[in-house]
């Protein structure tokens, strides 16, 4: 019985004036822009990083996002995201991440993506490429 | 026995340049713009618009969102978003969306937004508001 | 004694929900894509396109914007805006451009961006690319 | 004989992959942003935050805004963003900006920007409004 290690990232979150509409609150197309604040956050954190990727001649275009709105998050809010990796065997990043408002204490939203790996030839990989496995087992996930 | 009318509009995207990302396709959050002028386009068509909305003493603000990424499009294709009122009993707003690229005819999106209702105190209304039903009924899906 | 030819295009912009901010007015920001826009309509008419000029060789980088906003759009005000070539000896590319709001018949900004040209080894053309001399006599102002 | 106080604030700018274009640098628009962070990073240091002026019962919308580019920010590039207030007798907020390349050295953009005072009925101000004067006391500029 073993206990799973989880690798996940957390980045504070500062609104933007121009990242609230006209109802005061976050526009909801702003929240694409932390999430990606966020997988930068845990590329840095677990060298997993786009440039990494690409000299390993990879691209991982995201092709899956799933946005839950729970609360509105509103200009000067304090809030935080949370990015977990969810270890899958596919040829699939998949990352999930929680926003809280640190303000209030609610959840604002939860989110999902999935990215897919390309070879330089914009090929689609149907197996994980063995960077990522290596990448892996250096975290302790495999 | 009755084929169901089905509310649609379309509309001619037109992708700018500063909507691409450094791999020249359009970056992944440039999608939820497109996703918005559609409703909008939808919502001149049928007169349902945020502003007509906000008159009748109500909010629609956006609860879900969920987007796959069929083919990038790149600068310069042309495409068109097309977007479909799912009719549902509950009391939200559910389109859906199908993004075509027309100088390849490939799908490049499909989506999925989903609404609620609040009143002017911002509470959650859990049955349909009545103009909705009677803006249903105008349109013959009620 | 001559008239000299203007070369200019205009075209319509569509104010999207999201463009606003929340003193319900279109954000400063937003009227930089404007700019883009109305480049890309200029372009398109009068073939002087990105891609056009990256063909020939060069990339053409902004150096200089500069942006007066005289009154504020609003969401819902139609508007349109006007671009002009402002021809010069320099080996830059200047535009002059108008927002005028059609709903109330106000000018809205003015603006003006200035782009040099760099060869594809990012390196400064101190003199006028042979291509865009060319392209000034084909349509009729050198 | 008087060295004249200067108030300024900095700020670190995490350039986001969003924000580079197709030609692998930062496009030009995602400069209004950082200005916009830096009038932030400023408003919170000096106490001159746009909520506080709005209790105050004005707004202070942006009227000119003036960009130069010097040398492309690119991502993964670290950089930093300074402000300074710009003392002066006239109805008016004026910044002076520049952003380094922390990377490189080199100086990346200047920018200005220049506001001016509104009352709550959107009637613009002729003279300084008093708390803006008790500010300038407070921060020793007058």
């Amino acid at each position: 019985m073993t206990s799973e290690k989880i690798l996940q990232a957390e980045k504070e979150i500062e609104i933007r004036f121009s990242e609230v509409d006209s109802m005061n609150i976050v526009w909801h197309g702003s929240y694409v822009l932390y999430l990606e604040d966020a997988r930068e956050a845990f590329g840095k954190k677990y060298h997993l990083e786009y440039l990494y990727m690409y000299e390993k001649g990879f691209y991982a275009p995201l092709v899956d996002m799933q946005l839950h709105y729970k609360t509105p998050l509103k200009y000067r809010d304090r809030a935080k995201i949370v990015i977990k990796f969810r270890n899958t065997a596919a040829a699939k990043l998949i990352f999930d991440y929680e926003i809280y408002n640190l303000t209030t204490g609610e959840l604002a939203l939860t989110a999902t993506t999935t990215q897919v790996f390309l070879d330089t030839d914009y090929q689609l990989l149907w197996s994980v490429p063995d960077f990522i496995n290596q990448w892996k087992q250096m975290n302790g996930i495999q």
